[in-house]
């Protein structure tokens, strides 16, 4: 499936303030960038580097004014997310190193206070897909994806006594059990084709059966088109930006998914 | 100063169980390994890689039975632990990319939830060193360091709501207030000589001037005498060891630490 | 300087291929990536990875027939490359651990069996960026450069040695004699506006006073212009294509780099 | 097996010198360091660093006068190397991405000039593990194994017209044909239990069968009781210490590898 997805976001700044932006998703096996662009406006200086998850992330010091980000891909992906019912539970000693950092609990999902009702939420299940599956569906049933509310970030404890979230909240809370099973799990931010209302969207990935398998508590189907900004242990690695520094006024942000019926879409029209 | 640090662990476990351990302090800027031991007792394969922050970890599978972990280290390191009044704040853009990720909110740091009252605690302090240093004091005396309580790993909220804990929430706490300001801070776990009563001991290193500084909550001057054994964003990063399923009995933690006349001192031993 | 620079590759295939591609540049200190472009037609699976170096690598399986890869970058970068007379040698034991590596010998850059030349080249130049002009000099003067001879490639001896060559034989050239005295050195395959003939090109950097510096051999003066591809230690680590298996047909290679009026030139095209 | 290995180096230094060295063997999945021990004398201030291959490194700068550098290792190794006749070849895009950089020519192994030689020394060997064998075969039978010769490295094609040389050089030519076939290949430095006349070893393994195997030319049978030290393309990147500056005078050098019998030897000693 051939996918543009672009992001414009808007900010009102009074004085110059340091920005950490997550916006140039990487080509990896799911997905290839065929087309991308990255505008800054005012156009400043840059400076990308690679972050400890791989990540691909730019620094910038936004001058002060109007300042807007500018981002859009054209990008193939898969139709469909696999999935893998049956698939097996990885031992611990198994697990390759660089999985190892999704196994421990993190600012938002607090795997260590997990174990109970991880182990509960599971019971019967095979250990590994289906683990995940059955804790997917605990999500959905539990928690009622609510858009829109969610300003500042709570953690899967607090998600679980509210009752009620946004993507985030319902993946770090998916998250949280895994982790408590010892399944390492790892939270993603992209874009979703067809998500409504349209915005960025965070669902979360598992590692069994020797990779990982994408899983997103918000949507009744497991749907392909998806593009992966970043990856991370929770939302807290994964921002897509982070400002440092007096608030700055975020004015607009607008996201938007199109199909394409092709690779050669966009550059027929240049 | 010349230490030799020593740690034994001895579990009593009832079905073969892995563990991830943390247990051979690597030689940097401020420690030189000249001698060291590692024993399991049985010997089993043990796989070593390096995580992400740079420390050795060790993978095992733990036999039934009785199971021992030793190990002992001859180390040379620095008197007294550099300080810096007045050392200024780096800007965010100016941080090297691999100390980005200790100003992030961690699951034992929710350096989210403490933006007030790190600037209250540092109200007129100069940017920096300065203001690290007034977070520590505040720790000092609003949290009751209490050797021996903290079983369960409580976060910096809580411990701030209880006020008292041990070492590893005292730096916590101080780790969650220099984020809020900006500034990277991270967990150390390591010896410290004359440590009383003698453990593993925890404290924190701030980011300012350039580098990294330490800073111990639980100790009335800055000692030397550290032996760092592992660095991370808290301490779901450092724990010396992790253990995956069901529970295993420790038997004994002993840990001694005593100063050598020199590097020669244990070769010649044999 | 905001450029436009596209590289078409065609290829006659006669069984599916294995290729490693490089030809995606990075955003990084030096340039700003703000609008991508890579087509591979037919469109086939691809894997993109980090290398050791911190370039972005592309994995392949090309299939039987024609075969074209087509990328575009618009760019900006700076009008001219800094120059620091007298920027010093910088000991070995100050380097950062990611410049050591280009200290050693290499493939192409046999640095070890330049001691005597490089110290004769340089003698009387105070140690560090002025050493690396010298060499520099030395190597316009003493190699023809003759773009289009150069099929195999060959090592810095044997460039001395034939006393002409291309852009990547001049830049080893150069590497050679600055490794020998002990000034780290990187080849730089990328784009150079107003290059002529128009192709790509290789240049190379040393690390004096504490950054990377730019050198060109091949070019009287030290334009800017210039878009970095791929770093690495020689020819052997920057191939923007590197083929396995039988010989493939290389039918056409076309490079083009062109001055844009700003960034917003071909986004509004759309 | 457990080996006792040490190797004590003497230089006589007339100025300050920086020296890179690389003498503290690793726990990996082949060998667990059991006790090490790692003295410099006089002693001077010690900076430790992993390289792009994992190796730990160490930068001092020695002192004018008498420097030593004594280690020493106990450790747990495999009794016999693994073999698999019949392992097959991986083909490259199957490859993961941190054996990559073994299958280019490097400075010491121009595996771009052995593709004809690689291909006739190896007709009729099915790919893989078979064509490895093959090519050590070759190099043990025209290659005269001649400890001692050799103070100035020579590459692959040097070796090979000279048909004598020491265990590296016989590495090299083993390496470079391997990477001929587009077999990834790397250079081992280590110890070796039995070794005539006792001294530092290098050999070579290549990946075949989704893992990497040993293979050693100068050995008529691959024998067990190796200690790896260090692994990299060739020698230039596992040299066991890299001087700069003026040359030094290596006074002595002295290597010893004891079988121990067991675990606890050296412990009770002390």
């Amino acid at each position: 499936m051939w996918l543009n997805a672009s992001c414009l976001i808007e900010f009102q700044i009074s004085v110059p303030t340091p920005f950490l932006l997550m916006l140039r998703p990487r080509s990896g096996s799911q997905q290839w960038i065929m087309r991308e662009e990255y505008l800054l406006s005012p156009s400043v200086p840059a400076l990308e580097f690679t972050d400890m998850f791989g990540n691909l992330c730019q620094r910038i010091v936004a001058p002060a004014g109007n300042f807007t980000v500018s981002t859009s891909v054209d990008i193939e992906t898969t139709d469909e997310s696999d999935t893998a019912p049956g698939s097996p539970f990885i031992e611990v000693q198994l697990l390759p190193p660089d999985v190892l950092p999704f196994l421990y609990p993190s600012r938002y999902c607090e795997s260590d206070r997990f174990t109970e009702m991880a182990a509960s939420v599971t019971a019967n299940q095979s250990p590994g897909y289906d683990q995940c599956n059955a804790i997917v569906n605990y999500v959905r049933k539990s928690i009622r994806y609510t858009p829109g509310i969610g300003q500042q970030i709570i953690s899967a404890s607090e998600v679980n006594q509210l009752g009620q979230g946004v993507c985030r909240d319902m993946a770090h809370l998916g998250i949280a059990c895994c982790r408590a099973l010892s399944i390492p799990a790892r939270m993603v931010v992209g874009y979703l084709e067809g998500l409504e209302p349209m915005d960025l969207h965070a669902w979360f990935e598992a590692y069994v059966g020797n990779r990982w398998y994408t899983f997103d508590p918000t949507q009744p189907d497991l749907k392909g088109g998806r593009i992966a900004i970043a990856f991370g242990r929770d939302a807290a690695d994964v921002a897509i930006y982070t400002q440092f520094g007096n608030p700055v006024d975020l004015l607009n942000m607008n996201v938007q998914v199109k199909k394409m019926t092709g690779p050669g879409y966009h550059s027929k029209a240049q």
